[in-house]
């Protein structure tokens, strides 16, 4: 069996492994007051050029979506996101749950734009009934998106601007962030996205970890009392170490970076493959995620021997699937898929 | 000046007035626990056509549909709705700020339909991961819709039947409830409405009454504990009497239905007038909120001798307004209307 | 039957009614934004001797409780309240249903003081752990208490120089707040209560009214955007009038002093006649509420001719009850009593 | 520097990391529809003689105690626990921000009792306004609890038996479970605990895990959606195996109940030694925390020394601290501070 299901069916990278293992028996403090944590910010603060940072390890995408979307917003304020928004969409009310309301823009391939959000912004304040609405208290966007699309700086630099004059906090999902800044078709570096944005996150539970989310406020800007949020969120580890050591082995010799690069790599190299054997895509995408309309019956055939995603319906006669490359996608299986196919 | 700005701009209707100002000195319990409360159910299940019925007094129409939703829905439950539900728009995030997302279906004309609320239902159930989303929990609708529109027996039995085939209570917003059943187009009764829904509310606040909503569980289903779901959110009233003698003078003698056909009258009227002078309907709505299409100019005059609520933006030179007719409407106004025309 | 149950067994006081039904038919906008509301609110500016104050009225004493602390606190922070404090104990979890913990201090009688206030603060943050803590983020206290007793001048000014020095806003809850400023024993005026804390409400549905707590932020300190909020918590009316009418009324020519004092004095007249008569005072309270220990078989008799409230139990042959007095007492209920006992 | 601060300061039990090497590039399903949960849940059900047993692995403590009390209650009602229960006291408010008060119960060394939750309940019921306030929805307590003491067998099937009778489920807090189950002053077994409540659950972080909490209902009564409640609560590990594979080792050859009994040993060897060298103990557990008072200047002068926690202040000249024990538990430093004393 190949396995393209997802970016993360595997464990950690070997040397995050590894990392762990060495440092394993050393006593250290808890609740993220440690060494390992204290390095992995400072090499962080490093590659994101922004000294001032505030840096926090969270572990999973939803609990920090919910959590940083938490300290950012006043109860009577929502998160404008677009409609594919994995927090409009993915993840079971979460941000409801914690009192919020997700304030759906219209996307194009995942995207929102500069335009439709000043467009949202000026007729929500000119409506002489503002008052009873949820206010607008934050924008968010993932990079890559949901679809697997990239902004463009003078997009995100469009955004951000827009949110500066509303005073909007602008937050950027990363959890496939490596894989995004890794793409060909990314005009952007991690500095750029710090510069950008007033909060986002490094993903590592698909970038080479086992599990963690550096959130990143680049000014020096977290919310008030964060940590107790963070606690109150039930996103406190107590053996912060764990997360620590895994994102300071990512940003050390460029790790990070250099992973990402390999299922980019791969991902051009399937994505070449697929069009080669006459297969349609269903969005063309410069990330680690490539979605391709299978005909029904071929997609059952190739199901067994290849894991991919059901992604949605087509029509009657085809189906959308996902195919997903990351650090840990063996070269050799993408040989294997050419055989097959 | 002329007042066609909203249905809530009087005070009570006499009837009522007098019947608060007859009973004011007697003693009797707080909580609703008082034979007036007693009263007003009885004539209400009456009314209904619905003698087991669980009935609740609550205050204003956000207060209801915050309290009735929390009752109903479990904390990983969404209600799904239109897009132009006032749940949906302009209520401030009081559903979510109760831990429930608002889970949109396109609308015409304010409504939805059974076969957008069974594809909604279907593509959810179909989809692998919906154990990741919020679940659909319940469906609300208004009678009559925030665009004054009404949905037909068959449509609301569709809507109702589907909900049953998925065991999702119906919900329905009865802010407006008599203006819709007095509405010449209307297909229902009391007893239709309350035959095919799991709860709804008889709106007072708009028709006849200084405050107060009648929440109906028509099959004595109402949530366990839901006196205390309605003092946790702040919607019991010390002084329950207001509620009960209220309703209990608007379900005397016919008396709510006699004032909802009197604003339906007067919106006819209305809106006759209004289309005999050439202005264009943005909507042709059969209850008592009537929308007009203004040039911008003419909006700006006949606002000096008439108050009239804006709506939206129609293009750059025209604006759509509001009229409302209510129980408290005075023909002559109309009249006086016709000569500022 | 002799009625001293509670102090909201009756309607509103006659003349807030007459103005009621004086202003009936006159047209006003929605929300709180007409005419009556701001007279309301110019009279209770003066009587405060606050002219900058922000007032709002809402509906209902939990519900403002709830819309309050909603308001003034973030997420990750608490109430401190005595043990006793109504939100503590009787509000069916409305501050929790917000998001936030009630810290409960002990208290003597109701209340709670500057000492054991300030001693709670000084080990809160001498705990090297208190960030994994509920930050306390507001004080709350009742003027008079759950137990009909006051806080002198001394007491209340040594309580906010502790929420001073702690930057913690102080709420004052006064659903009963006319009783307790016209009791004997309170040295303090409404000017005095508004220069001693950053919140407190004039409850209007004990003391005259159907309905309505009138919110007062002495120094033009409400909560960014309250409107707001206050719609969020379902506590928005949509005919604000009926609340500005009253409080209008009631702040018109003293009346909310004038029928607070025939309270106190209906109080101090029953208390009399109990104690004269043998009864022993469960607490000896300077406000509109008696609490008496009563055999149990004198309580079952004396409960064929008089209402009153069950408190709790005292021992097995005795049970502590309530006799309330308020505005709508009738003197001649007191001699009808001394004729019964 | 000898190491007794808490019993999280090491990463994971070497035979853990092992196992989470071996298994580290093997292509397995996320969100914990992998082999190693599937192993990791079927060797739980042995170990707890719960066939049936419904099983979910979260992250951490505090996580772990929001998510099943948010799975358990409907929002009307809270949670009974000591004062002195995690969840009342160090969570953050972690509760409260899922709507839920924590009602609390008088402790005894860290413990309630049956006859006190009776008499709460009793007392609960009687008071007639009871529908006005949090109602009780479920038992919170630990064990050990969060002093290191037990109950007995007796004092749990006492409890659990007054919960059954008011049908209120019963939750054990397990973050220290092996510790509990390993003293030598219990008397229960795993199977004994599983037949005594209706939900626990079994603590890694604390025991030899990097991170994960193994949550069992041992009837199989998950409450309904459970696996959307834990998404929901961002509690949900998209790399679920982490866990799995911990948890599969941990319950492989007895794993867990060999590392316990190890920190207990140690435990009762440092125990030994500080009441020879003099020290008294604050409580006497007999569990892996020993609470030490320790003179303020020795305490100084120890810690250049040894790390221990800071508990709480005794007097002005002494404090309480903690020593704790845990798998990683050197003996070696035990004898190193045989000589430091």
């Amino acid at each position: 069996m190949l396995y393209f299901e997802s970016d993360y069916t595997e464990g950690a990278h070997p040397a995050v492994l590894a990392r762990l293992c060495e440092t394993n028996m050393e006593h250290v403090s808890g609740y993220g007051e440690d060494k390992f944590c204290d390095a992995a910010k400072a090499k962080i603060r490093a590659a994101c050029n922004a000294p001032d940072a505030d840096i926090f390890f969270l572990v999973g995408g939803t609990q920090t979506n919910r959590t940083v979307i938490a300290g950012l917003l006043s109860p009577y304020q929502g998160v404008i996101a677009a409609q594919t928004g994995h927090i409009a969409a993915h993840e079971a009310g979460a941000i409801e749950n914690s009192g919020h309301k997700v304030l759906c823009l219209p996307q194009t391939l995942g995207k929102i734009n500069a335009h439709d959000l000043r467009d949202y912004l000026e007729t929500f304040y000119a409506d002489e009934s503002h008052d009873h609405m949820v206010q607008p208290g934050m924008v968010y966007i993932s990079y890559p998106t949901e679809y697997g699309t990239l902004y463009t700086k003078n997009e995100l630099c469009a955004i951000h601007a827009v949110c500066k004059e509303y005073k909007l906090p602008l937050f950027i999902d990363g959890a496939r962030l490596g894989y995004g800044l890794a793409s060909g078709a990314s005009d952007m570096t991690l500095p750029d996205i710090a510069r950008n944005c007033d909060a986002f996150y490094i993903g590592g539970t698909k970038v080479g970890a086992l599990c963690g989310e550096a959130v990143v406020f680049p000014g020096g800007n977290a919310p008030k009392h964060f940590f107790t949020t963070v606690k109150q969120n039930g996103a406190l580890l107590a053996k912060g170490r764990l997360l620590g050591v895994q994102f300071d082995a990512l940003f050390t010799d460029g790790l990070y970076d250099t992973i990402s690069r390999h299922a980019i790599a791969c991902a051009e190299q399937l994505k070449a493959l697929l069009t080669a054997k006459g297969y349609s895509l269903f969005l063309d995408t410069p990330t680690n995620q490539i979605f391709v309309i299978l005909p029904n019956d071929r997609m059952k055939t190739l199901g067994e021997h290849v894991k991919f995603c059901f992604w949605e319906k087509y029509d009657n006669e085809h189906t959308v699937v996902r195919f997903a490359t990351s650090w840990a996608t063996d070269p050799a299986d993408i040989d294997a898929l050419a055989e097959i196919l």
